[in-house]
């Protein structure tokens, strides 16, 4: 584990009105601590940090967290009694993971602890990643470039869609990974939908099939889209394709710390708009991505965060036009210090 | 979709204090409409229904839902609308899936309605499984049994427990199918630990090998346990064997409508109690099993429930010493009117 990591949070726990956090999310739990899963959680005072595993875990947990001070217990009660003793007064919990009856739970053993509700408290840490989470974003994004080059030539022709999934669902797997997400083939009109259900649908000569896909490294994920054209490529497609490219390029371009996402949206969306398509870009022009496959910021016309150092994005615009086909484009980007890195590769 | 199960949960609700659920448990969801995802939910009145899901999703969960008189949309200020319009008093929710959060956007939003914590209100009528989903669970466990068959072979000397656990994967995927939780492939010493990590560790001559793992076929998950001997089996293991298998046995026999689940985990407790493993056998006898790898209700010392016909579990005793190596046998059971039938057939 980063030990550094949860510095950070007892750092901002001094500087708000929280003696502590009771953290629950298990991404959250395995961004501090290198490992998280439903049952655990942990207590991260100003000054120390609990955490409470299965004793199935222990042995696996121990190790991870050697060093770095951190009391590790698989008993519920004594580590409750550790909280009372401490006397808290205002403990944050995690609003958005904690459910009423969990809640419920911990208020009737929380003693004169009051609960209160706090927002993105980790997950606002987790916004620019640290080197070694670049690292392994780096490597993540690496591998989904290597598999769309393995996956490329299977895309013919005569394959159905649920084939070319599970061929890169198994390239995702020798590589020792596991897909970031359900893995997207659409082909056909299919193509026109963002969110298309996997079917059993031969491709077809002059087909077009937009392929989505990631690939989970060491708990960080990678997001990448390509759309192919299977032969002749119509007047319209072609029209599309150069419309979500530049729209892409555009805003990619545009990347940088400071700039606000939503300008970033702004972008991708007046190209598609002025060429005519405004209306068929019917979802947001990107999402953070990391230990989750979205997370903050988000690139869209209502999110109000500004881009900023360590960030990793997609830009991922799309034209879908009902009945007729889809584009989609997308490729993941480091903000820099100066500027951006496109960490996928693959061609387009 | 089975509109049988929705009727069900309208004449609980009329028997109920309650005039509606707001239901928001995926697994719940995909229960009633054959569809659940985070962000979809359903209002569920005593006399109607109305399901809210991503645009995105619309096509899809229109088709399911066909015919069942069931008010789907994808807009959700409509629906708080509607919800608004019918003046309900007192509306329950779903305590142990809802977030601190969401509750409290729902709240906001509930109008003079009072929002009430309701506890396993859908998952007690999942409990007992009707014959669909019986026919699906049969097929799950099927599916088990035949990759048993298929992988035994492939259990030797020189293959890692990643290896094996690899191919049980691919082999539930080649059906169709997906792992119905992470598969352990537990040798040697590892044995000894139920949530045994899967290791590089190439099994040995004489070794023992624990395979727990089971497929997810349409919703429905099988769940097995083997425990194989590679070459010679020691006295202490041919005695371990012999006193969980007949643990699992006795307990089996002992299945059947009427019965207390808790009498269940005694009789196999007692068997290896007697034998002087008491000690030895770390975790409850079994677990119900379905739309969820564990559910209610729990073959344990601390259930209070009584087995009645429908109901899926697990029997699986086992023994473990630290450092030395386990055993634990595991098969599913299906509660009938007059006794129980074994789900899972692969050779012991």
């Amino acid at each position: 584990m980063k030990v550094e990591r949860l510095r950070k949070v007892q750092v901002k726990l001094k500087k708000s009105q929280l003696e502590a956090i009771l953290v629950t999310n298990p991404i959250n739990l395995f961004y501090l601590f290198g490992f998280g899963e439903d049952e655990c959680f942990a207590l991260i005072t100003r000054e120390k940090a609990w955490l409470y595993v299965s004793v199935l875990n222990l042995p696996e947990v121990r190790s991870l967290i050697k060093g770095a001070g951190i009391s590790l217990t698989s008993n519920k009660e004594a580590l409750i009694t550790t909280i009372k003793s401490l006397a808290l007064r205002n403990i944050g919990f995690e609003s958005s993971h904690l459910t009423f009856q969990r809640l419920s739970a911990w208020k009737k053993i929380s003693h004169s602890a009051k609960l209160m509700p706090t927002l993105d408290f980790i997950e606002n840490l987790r916004l620019a990643k640290d080197k070694y989470e670049i690292a392994l974003i780096r490597k993540a994004a690496a591998i989904a470039d290597q598999i769309y080059r393995q996956i490329r030539p299977y895309i013919k022709p005569g394959r159905t869609e649920q084939y070319i999934a599970n061929k890169v669902d198994a390239l995702i797997r020798e590589k020792g990974c596991e897909p970031a997400f359900k893995t997207i083939v659409a082909s056909g009109s299919g193509s026109a939908i963002p969110h298309h259900v996997i079917s059993n649908r031969k491709l077809k000569k002059d087909d077009i099939v937009i392929l989505d896909f990631g690939a989970i490294y060491k708990g960080y994920r990678s997001d990448l889209t390509r759309t192919v054209f299977l032969g002749k490529i119509n007047k319209i497609f072609q029209t599309l394709y150069h419309v979500v490219l530049e729209a892409q390029t555009k805003a990619i371009t545009a990347l940088g710390p400071g700039v606000k996402t939503q300008y970033i949206d702004q972008v991708a969306r007046e190209v598609i708009t002025k060429a005519g398509y405004g209306r068929y870009f019917i979802h947001s022009t990107g999402h953070g991505v990391g230990l989750d496959i979205h997370e903050s910021p988000r690139i869209s016309s209502k999110d109000t965060m500004t881009l900023q150092p360590g960030m990793v994005i997609t830009v991922e615009p799309g034209i879908y036009i009902l009945d007729i086909g889809g584009v989609r484009i997308e490729d993941m980007a480091l903000i820099t210090d100066k500027g951006h890195e496109v960490l996928t590769k693959a061609a387009k």
